[in-house]
């Protein structure tokens, strides 16, 4: 199957397009790096083209065959960036999606879109696992570019009958990480700190999934039925674990005795939990297969190891 | 006071000018549209720049000082376009909202910007007056992309402090409007037709308001109060008139004896109620002055003068 990967050389886009040419797809990808052809190859991609996602490169990757599916990861990947540069995040998240969608109109109305968003469309006034019906209230520029990505494309799909899925992506960590909370932890044990002084109060609930996990869950997305084109699925685990238990599970995962403190004091708009509602992933048949444990001694591994080499 | 009006040379645009400019304000407007210099200064405005709503633009106009207010009516302004044009229309409402947000941000954050946005942002869910907290369910881009700039709108004043209303227009209509069921009406009685037919049933309910109490309502929005910088009025009078009402009151101002008849089938999206709940605006203190009567005499009175001119 032709799939193309927008984003693809992104941290979650490198693993799924590692999961889609190891299933024997032909892969191509447009976004943001400058990869030689080696790089690429190595990725897994057949083509990469390094720039916006506009008709001009959409045309160029068609040149080697209409696609089935297009994952569409490119888009702003930081709230704090969409606070400092609001506009370059618009532009990366919602008209990049306006591009592609009205590609999609024109030249592969019959492919299957599947976009990744984030549970920062939720935003910050939910207690408990937030099912995907919830009313979405955006608290950053990040989460409500996110949200108008997610309905430019329900627009599509009722006005234009597109086949469009959309993945919330919770707190996505693993191998190649290299910022947020497990990279600055990281960061400050190899320092050798002997005291780790963090944000927040570190009761703050997030929903970890492994980015390998996700990548095969991306993977598992194929087309709408017709009579409803349009479907959001939240990629989370339902399972919700607190700043503090991550934090000391990297700690003994290191070998450390550092003891880590928080401030006490949340970010403004650092939302208390973030946790999915998995009902609807779960009739999927989906299956998380990395257990948090697991996943953070691997991340652990892969940091100790990044750092030596 | 220096005022700017985007979008100025459209329906609503040019109505609202001349009221802006008949109160002493120094008005200026970029949007699309050729107009020499003495159309420009007949309508009322100082500065004219026919173009994109860019920094380029923007700072163009600024040259001319700073505004206090700025009145945002530039964007897709039909619902058939946006299904033809999808892009065009996110282009012309999204992308330029977004740009006109960001030069505040950086140019004039203490400016009060005023956005006119569409009631086609409830879509067809709705029976009886609608609230400005209903929940928006649009039912075409073009609604879909009103509600987007809203909530880009909404973000900027949450996240950077800037002065935001949003005022949701119902049924416009009045001297100069070339399109619609109005026009569409009266110039089909202008051609003598013996019967008139016309879609739907006639009972499908809207709530009209002339534009110059339209434009009179608009010029009424100040600054929002700094502790709630973003705010939603519908711009409607709460009273709800069918069509066949409006087609029975152009045939008597025409002086016909038309006959009216409807086809029975609705269009495809197209809601059988669109009526403000006004409780927002009442308290406002704002009063509607033209009863529909006298607006639909002077819609005929208007389309039989510029027919002849």
């Amino acid at each position: 199957m032709i799939i193309w990967v927008t984003g693809a050389n992104g941290f979650i886009g490198r693993h799924l397009v590692r999961e889609l040419a190891g299933a024997g797809h032909a892969v191509h990808g447009v976004g943001h790096g400058a990869l030689d052809a080696a790089e690429a190859g190595r990725l897994g991609l057949l083509t990469w083209i390094n720039g916006e996602i506009d008709a001009a490169n959409l045309n160029a990757l068609a040149a080697h065959g209409r696609p089935t599916q297009i994952f569409h990861l490119a888009g702003g990947s930081s709230v704090g960036v969409s606070i400092e540069h609001p506009f370059e995040d618009f532009s990366r998240t919602v008209t990049s999606t306006a591009r592609l969608l009205e590609w999609l109109r024109g030249s592969a109305p019959d492919c299957a879109l599947i976009a990744a968003s984030s549970a920062a469309v939720y935003g910050a006034d939910h207690v408990g696992p937030i099912p995907e019906i919830a009313v979405p209230t955006p608290m950053s520029p990040y989460g409500q570019h996110k949200l108008m990505m997610e309905q430019l494309c329900q627009s599509y799909a009722r006005t234009f009958g597109l086949s469009c899925t959309i993945v919330r992506l919770f707190s996505v960590y693993g191998p190649n990480l290299r910022k947020q909370l497990l990279w600055d932890i990281c960061s400050r044990l190899k320092a050798q700190s002997e005291a780790l002084h963090l944000g927040g109060t570190g009761g703050e609930i997030r929903d970890w999934t492994d980015v390998r996990d996700v990548a095969r869950l991306m993977t598992g997305f194929t087309a709408t039925s017709p009579e409803h084109a349009f479907r959001i699925v939240n990629g989370g685990s339902g399972r919700g674990t607190s700043v503090a238990d991550i934090a000391d599970g990297l700690v003994r995962h290191w070998g450390s005795n550092t003891v880590v403190h928080y401030s006490g004091v949340g970010r403004p708009g650092d939302p208390a939990s973030l946790l999915a509602d998995d009902n609807r992933l779960r009739h999927s048949g989906f299956d998380w297969r990395i257990p948090l444990d697991r996943g953070l001694a691997d991340y652990v591994a892969w940091f100790k190891g990044q750092a030596r080499g």
